[in-house]
């Protein structure tokens, strides 16, 4: 057996983490016959004091990625979840503070929402419920979104939303661009616009002395924003309704700092029903070819003035 | 250029059958300032007299499946999109009854759901309305399914979803089962019961003659029953629970002969915490792994008395 | 608590099987310092003597599907795994003489195959050896397959793999077909045809008393010929190519009675470049645009003469 | 129809870009009867004075995405694709030159790599060859990636691979890790150590004035070193093995300033058979179940001395 110890230079480390990625965890509270689900998929990153583990693959200052894991389920059970923001804070605020070679962790979590399954005419006699207490259906929209980040000192919580599809179905337009020698493009007065909504928002909040947001009635408002704009905005380009959508959120929501969206151009093509006699004018209802490749793809952030950027880039890339 | 002509036996042809699969077509419809979405997966399957395709090669039997797909887009237009079912039957009918070598089609065609976006005070305000009336969100639960099969005489139509994910955090229990020398499980008298719903029902509807059933409701009553029926049923097996929601639609819905499932159980194991010093009881409410694989897999078919079981054993198959 | 008894009629039980999906088992052996790899999927399936689980949840004659992953990995350890056909064959016969309520088993193998890696010149000095004795990296081109049933008495085995993309270049024509008034598609003279096979085939083997197949050999001949066959036909349609890949195997494997495809046409469309004063012809080299959705989908059954066609059409359904 | 005009602010544009994503290109070039592919998945990304299109809905600035399409295209042709970086290199500073308003583009590319089909005896005497030259099947291996970037000044180049799994069935340890309240895992001195790698890798090349790497070969001399290391270090984390194959890279390809890799844990668990009176002893051969979720994640940066690190550390995350 060789172990590795540190070569020589000229090759250092730079930035790492590690932790366990994709806790499944679901937790169900009993309010007597009524249960409550919240159901996580918890992913733990740490980064500290870790040249050795790399250089000689010393594990004196690892904390076993099996152990994060432990944690996410015994946190679970220990503090509850009250949000998912609140619970990956508890996370976060743990390994950075009991584990001194680790100086900080950021916990990714997705959350998928559920509802109530309807009771049927029998169903409610015997329990007088119009719902059932414990049978669920999961809702199956959008797949909600945290990153909590805590160096010791300070915490920046970056929430969001994946996989939300949406879709006007008449103004937008797009016309007025410019023509080179590779363009063939015909100016539309009338299209679908339709998108599959990625976006984070960064929170203002960074200091245990301040008050925490309400997370949850956050999300359910930021999302209603998000959604209104969508649907109100007249539009000449994607670019236009991604910031609409995201000024919409800073100008409403006092405690969310930058926004930023990736917004793939989901295409529906108007089909050419020429050849079959046919008029497809989209003033009457029209017929379209939903196309999966390739896409327009519109990547912004929109920013409270005085605000410095700090979602990354390539946070939200597809 | 060497072309193959018929081989000498010993080799021959079986069940065959091709078309074009995927057609992604959206149809949007217009009721003044209120549209409305009809967005659908169509897939053609044709069958017949083509054993000279395969075995020389000559397309002269052959409708191109180019033209499959220009004839969904065209009848998209021409008869609009009433139900998914409705729209599979015309295909089916214009392809057995316009191509002389084409003696059976399949149509299977995928549906999605939308629902409307409310509008914010302002919008309201504009257009007094509380819904926009052009702008979507897919709803994203369920995909509705449907498959329509015709040999220019009598039809097949057999409608279902997939991708429905349901969840009883009590009322289920499994104990009493067989104990061999590889039996380790422990006997729940507790558990989380969760399955994603493929499903397949088969209307009785064959006939020209006979009134259609109607389709839009149907789907709607049959997905409620099936959702009561998991909700309601205090479960020993998943089995049992199948049953009952194959049970619950034959006996509700006289348009169905038979129902098939395939139901993954997706487990919620409870998480030992005793080493961290926490219980972690049920009664509690508890903390739980959702786990990917492996998972039970429970499929059956519900049939109504008097009826012949014709839904594939495969189709439904994960 | 209420337990459903079985209700009165008119609601019958059909065809049903469960068990555990999806276990994902690896086995390595030790050949000195080399090592073997062989790395499985295996999903069981047992039906019999099942109703009362599905009528009142009893699961007396029910062995668990928790006991049916034991012993997946129980018999990796005792058996081994010579070929994933012979471990299926061990597992069914297992369940089906084991349990008396168990009257037939279907077991589902996926293999994925790996490569060693070679040794640098330093670890060749070292080793003495070109490759790594126990460093593998996974092959990735195709998932081989298979399905074991047995029922007491006779036995199906039905291998083959999917996710195996083949293009031909050249050589393909499509022209000579049907033209009605969706027809729009013009005639190709020289196009590229690519398809991902999914096929399955079904060994003559079925009795114990008859000499088992070299699974391993024919599994690796079977796709030579296969891919061969593709290679060599010049093809007039799609169809025309799945014929020959069929009728190579029957023709030159004897163990093999009864081939189906299904190939969806992964179309590789000639760029229309005249707009930007390009040539973009076959002859000299070209540009396709590589389409996802729609495709044509060819699917057929190739049969040895005298031979029964037993494979499920849907079984190799996308 | 109302036109949103820049609001008053406090609301700011941050970063944007925009350009059609996934443009699926095959490149067929013939020599004689031997034909080459390319096949390519392009994805283009402009920068620069796009205010307007934002804040008012003004195109102006904005070549269409649907002709940023069109380029890839017609370069496909023009220019051939001699490696996707050359290809990446062609496009960006075209969309840079050409356009006044976009100061910057970014190309990424993903490249799926094909092999030959081998002749049949009959095959190679009708061609006199041992492959056909038109015929190929799909390697389905990793997939190569390149990142170009291109601001009108200088270029940054960051290639690598993602989905390429690789496992050694020995020579990894993992003891002598931290120990808190929630660790339960047993050390192990034999297991398995298996992970997809997923690696980016940043060239030093930045200047039209410098000579250009090979970029064929040197994405296959780098791939082949960062194999060697995984299967050659006898490692004590994955973390150190991470680094080794860093190292190993950066030692050997002076082209390369940096290496950042994301490497999922895949956990190979040795399954506990003492309940069925089995041994399962890793030296003896040992049976493993190959878990999904949870996974560790190990993620870090190597560095040529003397380098900036530049590869975004949300580039690589999974």
């Amino acid at each position: 057996m060789t172990v590795h110890s540190r070569p020589a230079r000229p090759v250092l480390l730079g930035q790492n983490q590690y932790g366990k990625a994709e806790n499944r965890v679901v937790r169900i509270t009993r309010d007597g016959a009524t249960h409550h689900i919240k159901d996580l998929n918890v992913s733990v990153s740490l980064s500290g004091d870790m040249d050795e583990v790399h250089y000689s693959g010393s594990n004196a200052n690892v904390l076993p990625t099996d152990t994060t894991k432990n944690t996410v389920y015994a946190f679970a059970k220990e503090h509850g979840i009250e949000s998912a923001e609140r619970f990956g804070i508890h996370l976060a605020r743990h390994f950075v503070t009991s584990q001194e070679p680790i100086h900080r962790a950021r916990i990714r979590i997705e959350e998928y929402a559920w509802e109530r399954i309807g009771t049927s005419g029998a169903g409610a006699k015997a329990t007088g419920a119009d719902e059932a207490g414990h049978s669920f259906v999961r809702k199956g929209q959008e797949t909600r979104l945290t990153q909590i980040t805590y160096d010791g000192a300070s915490w920046e919580v970056v929430s969001g939303l994946k996989d939300l599809v949406v879709m006007n179905s008449t103004n937008s337009e797009f016309w007025g661009y410019v023509k080179d020698k590779y363009t063939t493009l015909k100016e539309a007065y009338d299209r679908i616009l339709a998108t599959e909504v990625s976006g984070r928002w960064r929170f203002g909040w960074s200091d245990d002395e301040q008050e925490m947001p309400d997370w949850e009635e956050s999300y359910e408002q930021t999302r209603t924003h998000m959604l209104q704009a969508f649907a109100e905005t007249y539009s000449l380009s994607l670019q236009q309704t991604l910031y609409q959508m995201g000024a919409r959120i800073i100008e409403h929501r006092g405690e969310i700092d930058e926004v930023r969206f990736s917004l793939p151009n989901k295409h529906h093509f108007l089909v050419d029903l020429e050849p079959f006699g046919l008029k497809n004018d989209t003033a009457d209802g029209a017929v379209y070819f939903a196309a999966d490749r390739p896409y327009g793809l519109i990547e912004a952030t929109v920013l409270r003035d005085g605000c410095e950027p700090r979602i990354p880039v390539d946070l939200t890339n597809l």
